[in-house]
């Protein structure tokens, strides 16, 4: 390992650059308030990927593509046949989502990879930057397919019949976005007989903590695991002057029992436990008729695998025990577990954060991020950067143009160091 | 008034026509098991209604549309400057509706008036078959909207600005619609100098009563009041992993909180007031953000009107109590008080049922029809066939061919006693 950083590296990150490369980014699917609607593998995410790519060879890195749409810009070390060390996070939002979460994870990494190379610097192993296919979930559940699928944690084809909201399947839009950046090189899924070096995600901290504590780093140590469910609730439409009450079979008043219960399972005093129904909608959800249908949606959450384990065994039972006139099937999509992060990347952004004069911190994410499922397959990490209020996956989302650069410097020295690393 | 029915007139309503003009129908806007989507000023309501001024024209009745796209067919009497008796019912549908609901009306009158032609019979006053706008509901709220306007309960501009759920907005709708229906004679809306001598709305029962009691003929008395409303309730939305429960201001969880409330205020023993939320939206509805904005309705029916003016006036303050985090928005969109029937036409739809040979019983509607804002205008009345396990609103709804014919042979015999009255 390499005992200093050089200050020329520092210096080359250029905190206008950084942040004029985010506004453009911005206005590719900017809504009101300053957000962000950049769903995954819609034309606007090609085009935010064509973006990127053009300040990628502009650079003279390396671009290509694996059979998920996961998209690498290498820059070539040394030694190139070195294990690489890979940094990035994902291009996709919410649907109502902010300027930052994602897309400065993938831009952090070009502009390290960019100030090393400007700085005139080399570094032993290739730096490879990633930007991983729909992390966030919200077109197609469940987030984290491309660093999933490259991961090894589920073949490809998993999510091929999984459908947006206006019944385009996974299969089909990823199909229609291969074949238009089919003139980018392909390269073969996951990390085949190399395993990465490291992997570094540099990403907002998407909470108050760093903020209220005046602090500039979050040194990720661990990422809480996560649950999501689909509840689909059957009852019969019926019209609503007509039908009494006893004869109903009301999917909107079940799942309001459904919730009240779930409510009751999942009371935490400590408030540590994250318990969501986000999305809701109803068949055929007219005033006046009562609803035959409900499907709805469960996010749950917690750092200790024992909890999570217990309390989303139990949903499925508590849901059914709750309903009165109609019939449920909950279905799992997705199950994190918790994740502790090996030191190796920990340490390397604890010792660049001070070579930086950054204050920082070592904390958990209550967020789920690509970097866990990468955790079997290489050392990982993150960097945290302050979010304003904690806010995150809505518009009014921010970090200040300092505070994410003082991350791009903290991640520069980070990739630099482990770069240079001979194991 | 006629003390007798002629047996030509009976003998000449069509049982296979008329099932083969409803299956006809049923195919504009078909959907799986036997139902219908036909909303309101669409493509398909306007080639149903095509269809329906061909089926007129070839008949030799006159054609014309109102400003609200209220459409009359005329079969003119011996007097052409007697008040004209109005018989019809509505062509739209719910979104996953039947193949009864309202069309039945329409075609009944047609058949109606056909057999009185076809019988060699003719009429002292006109009859004019109508087929009034957007009395569902479904994609413009509220729903009645042609009889409101026509009868002078509401101006016709009132809805200009309701918004579909793809923000198409109802002014844009009608003004597209009567553009395409340029072609047809305008007529002036409302009853203008000379009201209807009567309005008879033959239509499906859309509860269990008739068939249960092994019933031809409901002779509708009376229409229990509604009252629609629409419920916005905001909140924030943020990150379902990392924002504790106690900073959120969940719009799905207050929604919860403000059904549980509305459940027990509108609690009777009696199972007679009929409370319904039946659409429900969440905003971002995606399932790892917290739901900052939800829009809910209710339907809330009584035939007392002094219980619903209490029940519903205590909604907006039962849902503003109920909220922990979110504030409320409380519109009410509709507002029908129970209406009761002048005998005229109650008494001749009893003396026709008796002429027919039916099995016919005086009760009340359980649902709204545009019957109801005839009533400040001229004496009106509805006849109900039975409804197969009283299902309405849905695809599976049903009544058979015999039925219908039945119900047809009734209308036919109460518009041409009604329609040769002097006064």
């Amino acid at each position: 390992m390499t005992d200093s950083v050089p200050p020329a590296l520092i210096a080359a990150v250029d905190e206008s650059r950084q942040w004029s490369r985010l506004m453009g980014m911005a206005m590719l699917g900017a809504i009101p308030g300053e957000g962000v609607n950049r769903a995954a593998l819609t034309p606007l995410d090609r085009q935010a990927r064509r973006l990127l790519v053009a300040w990628a060879e502009e650079l003279g890195l390396a671009v290509s593509v694996d059979e998920i749409g996961n998209l690498f810009l290498r820059h070539e070390g040394t030694e190139p046949g070195a294990a690489p060390v890979l940094a990035g996070s994902h291009m996709d939002s919410q649907p109502s989502g902010g300027r930052f979460d994602g897309i400065w994870g993938v831009l952090a990494a070009l502009e390290a990879v960019q100030a090393i190379r400007e700085a005139g610097l080399s570094t032993r192993r290739p730096i490879e930057v990633v930007a991983w296919t729909n992390e966030e979930g919200g077109r197609f559940a469940p987030g984290c397919m491309g660093s999933m699928a490259w991961a090894g944690y589920r073949p490809a084809g998993t999510w091929d019949d999984v459908t947006d909201a206006a019944g385009i399947t996974f299969r089909a839009a990823l199909d229609a976005h291969l074949e238009a950046e089919a003139d980018i090189l392909r390269r073969p899924l996951g990390p085949a007989g190399t395993p990465p070096f490291a992997y570094v995600e540099a990403h907002i901290e998407q909470g108050p903590r760093l903020e209220a504590d005046l602090l500039d780093i979050g040194i990720v140590t661990a990422i809480q695991g996560s649950r999501w469910f689909v509840v689909d609730i059957t009852g019969e439409s019926s019209h609503a002057g007509t039908t009494p009450l006893f004869l109903r079979r009301d999917a909107v008043q079940d799942m309001v029992r459904a919730i009240n219960a779930l409510n009751a399972l999942t009371h935490d005093p400590l408030d540590v436990l994250r318990f969501t129904v986000g999305r809701v909608e109803a068949h055929p959800n007219t005033s006046n008729s009562v609803a035959g249908r409900v499907r709805f949606s469960i996010d749950l959450r917690h750092p200790d695998a024992a909890v999570l384990r217990e309390k989303g065994d139990a949903i499925e039972s508590t849901i059914k025990d709750a309903l009165c006139f109609c019939t449920a099937v909950v279905t799992e999509t997705f199950h994190a577990m918790p994740t502790a992060f090996q030191p190796v990347v920990p340490d390397a952004v604890e010792r660049a954060a001070a070579a930086v004069g950054a204050r920082a911190l070592r904390m958990p994410s209550g967020a789920f991020h690509d970097a866990q499922f990468l955790v079997p397959v290489c050392p990982s990490g993150m960097i945290f950067v302050p979010s304003r209020g904690g806010v995150s996956h809505h518009p009014s989302e921010y970090s200040s143009p300092e505070q994410l650069a003082t991350g791009a410097k903290v991640l520069a020295a980070t990739l630099f160091d482990l770069a240079n690393r001979e194991a």
